[in-house]
């Protein structure tokens, strides 16, 4: 049974949900995607839809999961479903009203058709990003998910840092990763390790080869895992053998331009304007064409959610959001830096929630 | 690089694809799951679209596979998107021709939406299954690849049979099972390993637990991984300590079963008969009711696909289809067995890819 503490929460959180429906005139709403259901109900079953309707919430799940559903949630009616979902929602039981709402990047054109068919007569308007404004702000018992998950990652890190040596490959390295973070009681990684030495460190989305690593070579060691349903993300690059004063400068700028990023931020900052002080800075010492991707992203129940900080960002920083700051600076063909932290942000900043040095570490 | 026989096999197959898409009256498709973009042009990046029409065939992916789509395809035409698809689509580029089919269970409502907008005055037809008939014939090729899938996996569930005992707990043996997959060679897991003790192995789809073995408990271990893009699957039911005859004899009907299973597959049959002689067997020795799932599915690109092998399927078995069979009986609150084997369908029956033994492991 998880703490009294989040099931309060989330039962807060669905009240205010049915007060933006309410706003914004939806009868029902249909959640399909499933880390919006964990965050909302703490159901961590693979097959689960989630009607929000009349203020109340129903979950429908199937036979594997009876037993774990009573288990994992509170407050909320929950159906073994044995038809489709359409058939069970057109069965009369349930109050959906004339304007029902679905997300739209959640829903197949196929469960669109039954549904229609199903639920004729009825207005369907598509939703997006409904929840963000609600996932993006963490309540304290979600962030001690995510400290525990970067304390338990921080371990790992430092345990396969120190298996780093000659004829040890890439795949070595994440597969100890996903190994420890297992064995220390996570439930999994949060998404699979990046382990990229010289050249490939130079891809910010390598997938870790079969290479052992050159004297002299940067490795990204990009990771995390999961926690009772929350994510955690961190990066640190490392020197094995000697590195040169090149490779030594770019890694002074990226740790200088992720410490300013931490400085920076500040509640109610434009998201993109902290993107556009790391990246200035960047920029100002020579490497502006080398950092290709955003400043960060939120994190919770999924790796990646709001809010975004990158050029594009339209929204705020916002008191409660808990977001990576990860600049990097890639030179292709040579070799990549890139330094994340998660931060926490409060009326005082942003608090970093890794503790891991930051120094470049020479094995 | 691929071994050209893929590419050939592929080649060949776009070929039929066209015809099945003309003999249907359709000018173009969109396919949009990424199993049957790998299974057909060979690309494993994590962002893919292909577009098939005119007789031609074209990926679409973005600028982080810029490397990657040429190394692992070969004839067929791609395109770093730099705008949304539905735009690119939209330029006058591409032949799309009046009646454009989409696979409705692979398309979101959201996708639908941008494509009608921009694509507008086009008939969309929804597809769903239009590639299994292609899928589950196997090309020697892919055959060899699910038996390198299968050596890789059993020498790993050698390894970590030998390392059950006191202490020693469900997560401890998954996690050994990932970590093993990996160094071996594997891209990693087909699925996360099952490794249920005890009453937990009489829910098939238990997740492990920190739970340890306790003697005279039986282990069901599932598992596979995934080489060059084809998975394996195989189940081994093991016993920790001494058992009771109840266990054992259950053991043996599960074992028989799955032999029957074997002995029983011809090309040309109905796949819910194959289905039906084994479960008749089971139920016959008075477990009718403890056999809650199908007998089989196929594996391939995906580590469930077609053809399903159970009491729905409509389905026959052709020659090359490669699936499971994979009988279990089990008794809620007591303990479960399962007993699964991949096989490839011939002229002369169902071979069996895996070579572990079936008899009962006492440990």
């Amino acid at each position: 049974m998880e703490p009294d503490s989040l099931h309060q929460c989330r039962s807060g959180l669905r009240t205010e949900i049915y007060r933006k429906m309410s706003a914004e005139g939806l009868d029902a709403l249909l959640v399909t995607d499933l880390p919006t259901i964990r965050w909302l109900t703490g159901f961590s079953g693979s097959n689960a839809k989630l009607l929000l309707a009349g203020g109340k919430t129903v979950l429908f799940t199937d036979f594997r999961y009876q037993e774990q559903v009573k288990h994992e949630t509170s407050g909320i009616a929950t159906v073994i479903l044995k038809d489709a979902l359409a058939t069970e929602l057109a069965s009369g039981k349930w109050q959906l009203g004339s304007r029902m709402a679905l997300q739209a990047d959640h829903v197949t054109w196929q469960e669109m058709r039954q549904l229609s068919e199903k639920l004729g007569n009825r207005e369907f308007t598509p939703v997006s990003s409904f929840f963000d404004e609600f996932r993006e702000i963490k309540h304290i018992a979600e962030l001690d998910r995510m400290r525990r998950a970067v304390a338990l990652s921080e371990t790992v890190l430092e345990a396969v840092i120190g298996m780093i040596g000659p004829g040890v490959t890439e795949i070595d390295i994440a597969a100890e990763i996903t190994y420890r973070h297992r064995k220390l009681g996570a439930e999994g990684d949060s998404f699979d390790p990046i382990v990229a030495g010289g050249p490939r460190g130079a891809m910010p989305h390598a997938k870790p080869s079969p290479a052992t690593f050159d004297p002299g070579t940067l490795i990204v060691i990009d990771m995390g895992c999961i926690v009772e349903g929350y994510a955690s993300d961190q990066t640190r690059t490392v020197a094995f053998g000697k590195v040169s004063d090149e490779q030594r400068k770019v890694y002074r700028i990226v740790q200088q331009a992720q410490q300013l990023g931490i400085d920076a931020a500040k509640v109610g900052m434009a998201a993109r304007d902290l993107d556009a002080e790391v990246r200035n800075f960047i920029a100002a010492a020579g490497y502006g064409e080398a950092f290709g991707h955003g400043l960060g992203h939120g994190v919770g129940v999924e790796v990646h959610e709001a809010p975004r900080v990158g050029t594009a960002s339209t929204g705020t920083l916002r008191e409660g959001a808990v977001f990576t700051i990860e600049p990097g600076i890639y030179l292709p063909g040579r070799f990549g830096v890139r330094i994340e932290d998660m931060v926490a942000l409060g009326p005082n900043g942003a608090e970093p929630l890794q503790r891991f040095t930051k120094e470049l570490i020479e094995l």
